[in-house]
């Protein structure tokens, strides 16, 4: 079964980034027992934050889903990083938290996290079923449009 | 004791609804050995949003509070079936996640989320009591005025 | 080993305080099995609220930072509490979430929330190396400038 989730990643033309190392005093996982717990991840790419604006104004939903989408996409490197290299060892991606930094009035949330939800189960399959929340923020860091953490359960 | 808790639904008067199923590649809940984590619930009463506005404009402290109540019974019924419908099977409700939708200068969200956390205790006594964090979002799905997510512990 | 943290809380001059009783119908931690969930703190000192109002209009950056600093310092008096007492038994802070009450364009959420990050390390040194999401809420409880709140493995 080895290397079954890396052949899904290739086949969905995605390469995992060298995941980003924190700048502060904290950590980008921590795992106790068999639960991993990941920092919010920003949608970075090749050590550039992308889709920096608020979804509703300058970000539109569709450029929203994909930022969402590259947050799960650094989540995943993330979670290969705390499983040694080997992503078979993800049990079940148990919880996503979606933050959107949007416009006061916007309401399609649900959509944008998509982004990241979608790719989970694409590359996971029933494993990468998850439950979430899917709220606005008040602001994100440096400005970028959504923000996803999440819960994930190890072999 | 089986049926306690049926019967002080009862008692409050609440018919649990349908749990609602999420229209996207996410689900209403993941179980990690004992530990339930539930997607957030909005307050979807017979299908349809209730309680749809910002909390401090359109929404009065008060409606807030009642649209609290009405994403605790949302989680109630979805904790129902992911115990295949036995309820004594909740060992402790361990944390909510309330999220409020409201004007930037509203300040009470421990109040609002109330509206949840005192549903939890009146029908799940000492069991019910919880930790929680009561912040407002920057905005929520379909501009609905609460959101509430949750961890459950299971017997 | 006894009284490492002690001795370490003392050399920083952090006196913990007695810690804050909700309210309501929420506690301030459950814990199940080793894994401790706190409530949200704010930055109430002496019984009274500090660091009143939005980081990046009334609230400076700094200054938000020593809110989140006290929040933290709040956090670790309920760890204290859930211990009975004795902060050895924390085996690890696991995760932190930082919300900040900021004007929407505010984009230093990392800053602001090392206020409590960086508390946990040199308190706790390794073992307070946390993963964590810092993001800004559309508003907080009462409009203080920070709420955190925290999972925790215990011995």
């Amino acid at each position: 079964m080895a290397g079954t989730i890396d052949a899904k990643l290739k086949d969905l033309g995605i390469e995992l980034p060298e995941p980003a190392a924190p700048v502060a005093n904290y950590v980008p996982f921590v795992q106790v027992g068999n639960t991993l717990f990941l920092s919010g991840q920003v949608p970075l790419v090749g050590g550039k934050l992308e889709y920096v604006g608020k979804v509703g104004a300058e970000i539109s939903e569709d450029d929203g889903k994909a930022a969402a989408r590259v947050c799960a996409v650094n989540l995943i490197a993330q979670m290969k990083a705390a499983c040694g290299g080997d992503l078979e060892k993800v049990k079940r991606v148990v919880r996503l938290g979606g933050f959107v930094n949007s416009t006061p009035e916007f309401g399609n949330q649900p959509e944008v996290v998509n982004g990241a939800s979608d790719l989970m189960v694409a590359v996971f399959g029933d494993k990468g079923k998850h439950c979430r929340t899917a709220v606005s923020a008040g602001g994100l860091p440096r400005n970028v449009a959504v923000e996803v953490d999440a819960v994930v359960e190890l072999e």
